[in-house]
């Protein structure tokens, strides 16, 4: 193809994605601003033999095109249909799976090395955004890289973001790289100079070894990667696809790690995404399936009401902050970022940072709000463990978009921040059943001086149980309604599951009790002493099976000898990890919806009458 | 105090470490090396007004003697006594507890933000070893905190070293900042020169500011440091109380975060200690108590047992690679460096990229394994779950010092590692009774397709059971004893208090039987089945309870209905960190050794009679 034609092709190109993408959902931005880098890539690589590792994923979408698959489009993110991220059970074109940011250049590292160990050839190149780059894995894995001296390519994607502006002294030098290439001709101008000069000239013929790499380094400053072993070679602009497929030749042939630095503009070609990249970032399916908000806030998500009540307890109390690791919007904190710039503070992506410094705050008389993604606080769990709660500080994390995500998928499913923050001493682990009681809680964690947790989903607060507002009080569950034989304890945005399971029970002459747990940990010890009463028992949530709500009432009911003779079922997810879909969509699936969680029951209790 | 006098005290608090730490086991290595540095912070600086960050906390030694703390040294990382790591708990001089590498800046950031906040002043300083500053939380913290602009002070305590010898890019960029330092004075020359001479002179003149900036980087070329917002000052010699106190009042006065590059010698004084660091990283206290191995080893621990059998697979398998996080021979690998140099990869303090880079390893088609401490992989959890897990690759994790660890106290038990392995998919998690089954298991994991941890924990490994030598096979418990009424299921370390109970109970009339769980996931579901046929159910674990054995049994069980009418009881950790102590004091403590357990045990089966 001759260089008219690609550039004829990313029109076509944009043009397919902003449609497309408009009718399914899905990551906008990021895709319009990386189609001359990818085609460039392809033009001048070999995929699958080379290999192309794209850190968190969601620019991968002219990648698939580009490798034939064009028509999964119309099932994008959808259940069952094309992934929105690199799947090598998609294609051999998608080196490796991610999802999560700065994992690319560990990875492509590996591949490097196996490569390398098994003989074979080819070329390894890790695409990573400027806003991935300040995660601390990207640093581990540049600073290996460096070291061991193998070929590899990091291509950084430098358009100023992450999901939002990116933060950090990172950005502010990437900036100044990128000025610097104005005068670049200068200083080449001033190398033949100091050449000429006399004087100049006779010390370099004179000087030791370490003084000629000193002027080496005056004439040509190295950039922060050329210090951690990198050949640094840019910036290039991104959209200039002649000069693209030039360098990346050129980069082709180099050995070692290169690091090319790439400016490209997040949007690009669509005016209304280049203008708020953040909102359009991902955009919402067209639909009116109110379960799947996305990015595009709407009233009333729980960040919404979490962005809300922050600010307001902010209000009364100047010792409360907030935190946030590159996602001020999504998390709901642009109200109290604009109210309350001095006592905001937006790491970047920087998860475990964002915990540890937390921590400093709260061992400072503080009392952060760390708001983050329950699949991205994974990031932060030893920092959770070891700097928050060895302390017993007082940390509040606000971990949002938990339980089944959408369309995401396997990668940003909120499944495991139960399991995970649930065993930890000292910890306390929330979860609210409807809006109001977020807001109780939040108050209530605020007040609490302990690392505390209130896990949410993503979306629309629910409403139900308006009326039952009982003061949260530590380690109390909620008696919705009492009843005999059976009880039905459930977790959070298991509320409406719960309730309707309950009423179908109450047509079949039973009278459940329906509880409310609030608190995953301390769990309540009134209510597990009380279960010797029930001859059913049933726990409900929206989290992995092993190590939440089920685990700890089934040992705890067990050892203290209060589950004798009862029936007991857990009703949680599976261990395997849940695919793309929407959330009823998986409830039903796996059978925690109000059909499934009745049937089941209904078995339970045929079977053992 | 004048020179004279502050450099008598160091000779005689070197004297005091040398002699006291050998008394009673410790870190001495580390100690050495930092005498001048803290005799030098504390002389300038005014704690705890002025407050210190250690990172890792383990070189917190001289600091605990000039805050008043010699007498503690009789009872170092001893049950009750002194805390070898700062603890707030003990003085208010520690500022911040610290245990895990690499937090040090991140919490001194915070604790900078929240002086600010509150109006306050006082300086805060983060002291950092080379090695730590390979992790990823170091580079998110210099990243922020660089941006940030608050004064803060990070010393970077250079001596080339972690525990064993530092790896990555960062280390060579060191050791030039370092070599540089000889030619600074030709450089100032130069500076002179340059201006002198017309042509430049004048080129420097007319320039425009970006030019100007240019020229000043030529002059002072930036360090890596500066490039992150950090004014960096070094390096100075580490040794030198007088340089050392000059520098550190002209830091004291300046504004902004500032980098502080201090070269100093691991083991400084001691001989000894000089010439193998990383021996004398901690020593073993004098006495004969083989349960208190330190990282000193001896033949036929688990670590050397991992060594021994890793190296031997990898002669048959070509395939097998192993990667450690900076601490090659406490894990047991020395042996396969040296044997297969090309399979061998160190990362550094790096726990997060050692797990991603494995599999990237593992999609290229080799086996990697991951020897890293139970307390430190809480650093890759989210890489194990994202990178290893959800793509289901052959990525095995040897779990070092699983349990409780001794000395080290909170910041080091390996207490949760069966809770946070055991709740994500794809996973396997095993636990070995006896070094045999260890050696077994470890041939099994690198036969089985799949992410596969095993862990175990320090120290000498048991071999109890030696005739029982069942193959291993996914999911399967081992048999050690049939019997009726009771039954005894027991996770690898374990196995000697289950020996040991069972044994009390026969002597009782009982004929309790005894089983090997071997598999906490998936745990044996035939073996669950089979729980009906008893009246006593006991699981026994050196983990946290809650996530591990105990609640995997409970949930399984129970939801089959195959625990109606059984007494449970799930022996593990309680719901608190456990400080400091002998293993054997802890099991004591917690009701986990013989006596506890068949105390415990025999309460349940009179008040149920």
């Amino acid at each position: 193809m001759s260089l008219r034609e690609l550039q004829a092709l990313a029109g076509e190109i944009r043009a397919f994605l902003v449609s497309s993408v408009r009718e399914t959902g899905g990551h906008l931005a990021s895709n319009l601003g990386v189609v001359e880098l990818t085609i460039a890539l392809h033009y001048c690589f070999d995929s699958p033999g080379d290999k192309i590792v794209w850190d968190v994923g969601h620019q991968c979408y002219v990648h698939k095109l580009l490798t034939g698959r064009g028509a999964g489009f119309k099932t994008l993110r959808a259940r069952g249909g094309m992934s929105g991220f690199p799947k090598a059970s998609e294609s051999p074109h998608d080196a490796f799976n991610t999802g999560h940011a700065s994992t690319s250049v560990s990875a492509a590292l590996g591949l490097a090395a196996a490569r390398d160990l098994a003989g074979e050839g080819g070329a390894v190149i890790a695409v990573i955004g400027d806003g991935a780059m300040s995660g601390g894995l990207a640093f581990e894995a540049l600073n290996c890289a460096g070291r061991a001296g193998t070929n590899l390519i990091v291509i950084l994607n430098d358009n100023q973001m992450s999901i939002s502006k990116s933060a950090g002294a990172l950005t502010n030098y990437l900036n100044d790289l990128r000025t610097r290439r104005t005068y670049l001709s200068a200083k080449r101008g001033l190398s033949r100079l100091l050449e000429k000069t006399p004087l100049v000239g006779g010390l370099l013929a004179g000087a030791a070894s370490g003084f000629k790499n000193f002027m080496k380094q005056m004439l040509v400053p190295p950039t922060v990667f050329d210090d951690y072993g990198f050949n640094y070679i840019g910036p290039a602009d991104g959209h200039d696809l002649r000069r693209l497929i030039s360098v990346l030749e050129r980069v082709k042939g180099m050995k070692g790690p290169i690091l090319l630095h790439v400016h490209t503009k997040k949007g690009k070609g669509c005016p209304e995404a280049e203008l708020d990249p953040e909102r359009f970032h991902s955009v919402n399916q067209k639909s009116n399936d109110t379960e799947e908000i996305s990015e595009v806030r709407e009233w009333n998500t729980y960040s919404d009401v979490f962005g809300w009540q922050i600010t307001r307890l902010a209000e009364k109390n100047g010792r409360i902050a907030a935190i946030t690791a590159a996602m001020p919007a999504s998390v709901g904190l642009s109200g109290f970022r604009e109210r309350f710039p001095d006592r905001f503070f937006d790491v970047g992506i920087a998860e475990g940072h964002a915990v540890t410094f937390a921590a400093g705050l709260a061992k400072g008389g503080f009392i952060p709000v760390v708001a983050v993604y329950s699949t991205f606080l994974q990031r932060g769990y030893d920092q959770i463990l070891h700097d928050a709660a060895i302390s017993n500080l007082h940390v509040v994390f606000a971990v949002d978009r938990a339980g089944i995500s959408g369309g995401d998928g396997e990668t940003h499913q909120g499944l495991y921040d139960l399991a995970y923050l649930s065993h930890i001493p000292n910890m306390v682990v929330m979860t609210p059943k409807n809006r109001w009681e977020f807001a109780d809680m939040l108050e209530f964690a605020l007040e609490h001086p302990a690392p505390t947790a209130i896990r949410y989903p993503r979306g629309a607060a629910g409403g139900i149980f308006k009326e039952a507002r009982a003061p949260v009080e530590l380690g109390r569950a909620e008696v919705i309604e009492s009843g005999r034989d059976i009880i039905l304890i459930f977790a959070g945005d298991m509320a409406e599951t719960a309730a309707a399971v309950s009423e179908r029970l109450k047509k079949d002459g039973r009278s459940p009790a329906l509880v409310n747990i609030r608190f995953i940990k301390p769990v309540d010890g009134e209510l597990v002493r009380s279960l010797a009463e029930y001859r059913y028992v049933f726990t409900l949530e929206t989290a992995a099976g092993s190590g939440g709500l089920g685990s700890i009432i089934a040992r705890e009911g067990l050892c203290g000898g209060f589950l004798k003779n009862a029936e007991f079922y857990s009703f949680a997810l599976p261990d395997e990890f849940v695919p793309q879909g929407t959330r009823s969509e998986a409830m039903k699936e796996y059978g925690l919806d109000a059909d499934g969680v009745y049937r089941r029951i209904r078995e339970i209790m045929e079977k053992t009458l």
